[in-house]
């Protein structure tokens, strides 16, 4: 593979990380809307998941281009077929920041108050795994997409926790039920948004160190 | 590319076919341990999904080989980039189907009925759309495939029904709240089920007839 072709794969892997940029900044987003209660701000989160959309369409079709063009082989064909997928985790990352968007909006409209500190606690999570995933990503770094991977069991947890709490709170106040079921919903969003980021995290360190650590093979 | 080429490429459609089929089978043992109220049959699942999680891996492996071996391009490069998507959707369904099993064995444990009609329409719903979408990747059919776009619309109204149904029925009798939770998140992990199934269908869309649908493309 010559120069220009690494480049090209470069500039691949930079309008992914782009995407995830965007994908961190709906994330961001939806939280501050629901902390501050203002609905608007869903808005924005509507208009960044079509934009990545689009690119998702777009690195699906250089990728597949870049394979046709170069022929890669070993560590740069794992790596574009990797980057596919990786395309795929960024745009179902956006779909949960989309699905938490509307159940929040719900919400909000009901006066529902979802600014709880253990789902603070989870965005910061998540928006910690999305940033290292990316980063061990563009960085070609497996270390830090290990800790990905430890991080997602803490979510987990979290999530759980989230539901058996809001159960009780259910069971006590049956007439809010809604804002409790929003809570539980948009907690596992969160777990699922924490998935993608694992997802990625496993696909980098498929492609640095060539180890297929899905389903157990590791850690 | 020759005959010995496309017969492997044609080799690893069988295997994600055949992969789909396990599935297929997952979702049905799942209905029939709700229906029949029989714990030990959601142990078949955790088993079925383990044997899906090992093909993901197979398929993904030999589909990257197919690549770097013989450097296919036009619709044969197209056909294996949505192979490698297609393993992942079928790996996720898996995964859905696990989640079922999970929320109905500590259902059934509690002693409570899941056995709803709605929920077995969607259950039925969904499994013609995994049945389609692999059906129209086998036969190379975009037509059964547009089929499968549409269902999906139906699991949609179907999933939003059981929530507002379920809810009412939380605010009659709250002390039963952990059962119309089950009932919510099942409809949404069919909902889910139902979304990969059109992620394969518009897969095969695209391979078949060259047209990227996803995102609103057409329909």
């Amino acid at each position: 593979m010559d120069r220009s072709h690494s480049t090209q794969l470069e500039n691949l892997r930079n309008k992914a990380n782009q995407m995830g940029q965007h994908t961190q900044k709906a994330l961001g987003l939806v939280l501050q809307a629901l902390i501050e209660k203002r609905i608007e701000i869903f808005d924005q989160v509507f208009e960044i998941e079509k934009q990545i959309n689009e690119w998702h369409k777009q690195v699906d079709e250089e990728a597949v281009e870049f394979i046709a063009q170069n022929g890669p082989v070993a560590k740069d064909l794992r790596t574009t077929v990797a980057l596919v997928k990786i395309n795929t985790d960024l745009e179902r990352m956006g779909d949960q920041c989309v699905n938490i968007a509307h159940i929040g909006k719900d919400a909000l409209k009901r006066g529902d108050d979802l600014n709880l500190p253990i789902i603070r606690t989870m965005f910061s999570l998540v928006q910690e795994m999305i940033e290292k995933s990316l980063s061990s990503f563009v960085k070609h770094d497996a270390k830090v997409a290990e800790r990905v991977l430890m991080m997602d069991d803490e979510v987990d947890t979290l999530k759980a926790k989230v539901q058996t709490d809001m159960i009780i709170e259910l069971k006590k106040d049956p007439q809010s039920a809604e804002k409790y079921l929003a809570l539980i919903l948009i907690a596992r969003n969160l777990e699922r948004f924490g998935d993608h980021a694992t997802n990625i995290a496993e696909d980098v360190i498929y492609t640095e160190a060539g180890q297929d650590i899905r389903h157990g093979g590791f850690l």
